[in-house]
């Protein structure tokens, strides 16, 4: 059993509000990141799949292959996007760190072969903060 | 002669866009730089300055008072703010890398000391692209 | 359950000695580290939190409070300090990354709200050493 | 218990292949990875133990002492070498990250003494693709 | 007049020898960098160019072109290659990091359009060893 | 004309008073730096030659050779050293990055070969501050 992880990254724009609250609720609550002109971050990925290595090739999963599952399912719906208008999987939710590493082991946990699992996403959103999300209830 | 740098960040968003230009001119050009509901970046910023250190101190300057007035004329302007809509200095400007570093000069240049002299503004936009400006015309 | 990890940084001096030695078993022991007048390090520390999202907020716990709790609790404590002589919480402790990364959790346990769980303190040394500690006896 | 890591490299060259294969299946599987005449990578590895303290020294093991063994047993046989050619403990297997780290481990296992145990051999082939094994099977 | 960087990487083999020694003297000025079965480096590089922003986007030069040149002229003919076998540039040269960064200045200087400049190479060999190229005879 | 760049690192503890001041005096101009238990740092050095490389190797000058002299001139004499206390060449300096990086130019002009120039040194304090010394009076 090997654990491989590939890195991608993305850039996009967000802001944290909640519509239930008022704009100093708001504020009061997320201050800078409350403004409603909205910010944004270059978010730095990590994905871990463990598994068996193929006897044939030595690998646990072509990582380009990864790297195109990646890209198709988080990068292009995320890159160069606006995280509260503009991406579907993140509609009706609060646009932290927190739910962007949940939702993106839900992009991808459908769309991995067989025999390989995944284990971790995780998610930089400056180089100071991370989250991780290893499918856990 | 000595040169000193001091390193401190922001994160804003942007989009590319020339208001004189269609839609699809803005496309055409910027490609997903110009999404209309903004992207945005964790811009990293190198100030250098540069002159003889003091003998009593051995500094050219004070660090920290250094990064207090660039947190004073860059980084609160710029941080947690839509660098199109939210920044007086950026106004009319077209919101390149290019431009951003040159505004940073411009903002810093008129409230350094006696006897120190900026030498170079570095900012980075993603790890793998930056622009300097060393106040050549 | 996700995990949030916030990094800080602190400079110290410190020496390796055990007061029970003689000089020459000192540095038999700990070589240069040993220096009777001091070395130090920039150390960088990874605090990870582990919990549920509040829905309201989407965040485990506000990372902005939780870089507030680890200044308070560690980093005015160590920082710009002599390890050996400045810190109360490293009294007749061996000044070693092992015995620092678990005081640094002897000192957070206790001041996270409910619900949020200290998982891992990460303390690096050098780039090139660290040491984790999960509150395993 | 304490986890405590010490970050090693190495440069290598190396090719992906299978003898057991055409050249044209090799290409169709791996790409420029199959190159005939080698490609090399600037490996990082970090190898990580976990156990108790000493309490005379607060050191789970002597850093420079891990770093001689990591050197000895991982480094010398490693580094400035073709990984296909050079390198008794991969002969017959195929050169791809996830085996050389699975190796690398086998090659410490017997060399910490006792109360140290073998955690996790991390190995980045790039900066953006890095393998770990705990030893599961 | 501003600064603009991108950095790219490719991974390649090499040995440093000179055909002209015997293999004692390669050996004795090289080291372990003249093995005969290779090694090789994941090489870090950044190009410099310099001149005025366009008005109209605020550009010295699209970093997506520049970054496409530098993949045609540089990337395609070095990544996952021998460089003292597969690279036509480099035929009859000795291929140390110095020779290569000249190298690779001379691909691209005729290849950048009107008004912008090239103005440094620089290549990292691994992240400790670094060559920059100015153009300078 | 190449420029040719080695890192190395070495850790101190330092702190920074002036002796012909108070200790309040040392306390308003340098805050927690001038704790009188001393602090300290890993500190990052660059050092940067340049010259033309030799046609026989294709080195500017052996990147070995020259990390042998940045170890026996500077590594050596400062690490795991008390700046104020134990280094001859700062003795009756103020101990700041600026002299520091001045002192190590100092310690390694006179031991460069014929044709190779000592073009800068780069020490970082911390990852966010930096000092260069090109020689310039």
């Amino acid at each position: 059993m090997v654990y491989l992880t590939r890195q991608e990254h993305f850039n996009a724009a967000h802001k944290l509000f909640n519509p239930a609250w008022t704009k100093e609720q708001n504020e009061a609550v997320f201050g800078v990141c409350a403004n409603e002109n909205w910010h944004g971050h270059n978010y730095d990925l990590y994905v871990t799949i463990k598994g068996k290595p193929d006897p044939d090739t030595g690998f646990l999963y072509d990582v380009k292959k990864l790297s195109q599952l990646i890209r198709k399912y988080v990068i292009e719906p995320l890159d160069h996007k606006n995280l509260n208008l503009d991406v579907p999987f993140m509609k009706d939710k609060m646009c932290s760190t927190e739910n962007l590493a949940t939702a993106i082991w839900h992009q991808l946990i459908d769309h991995l072969p067989g025999g390989v699992l995944l284990h971790c996403i995780k998610l930089y959103e400056t180089p100071r903060i991370y989250v991780e999300y290893f499918g856990e209830e």
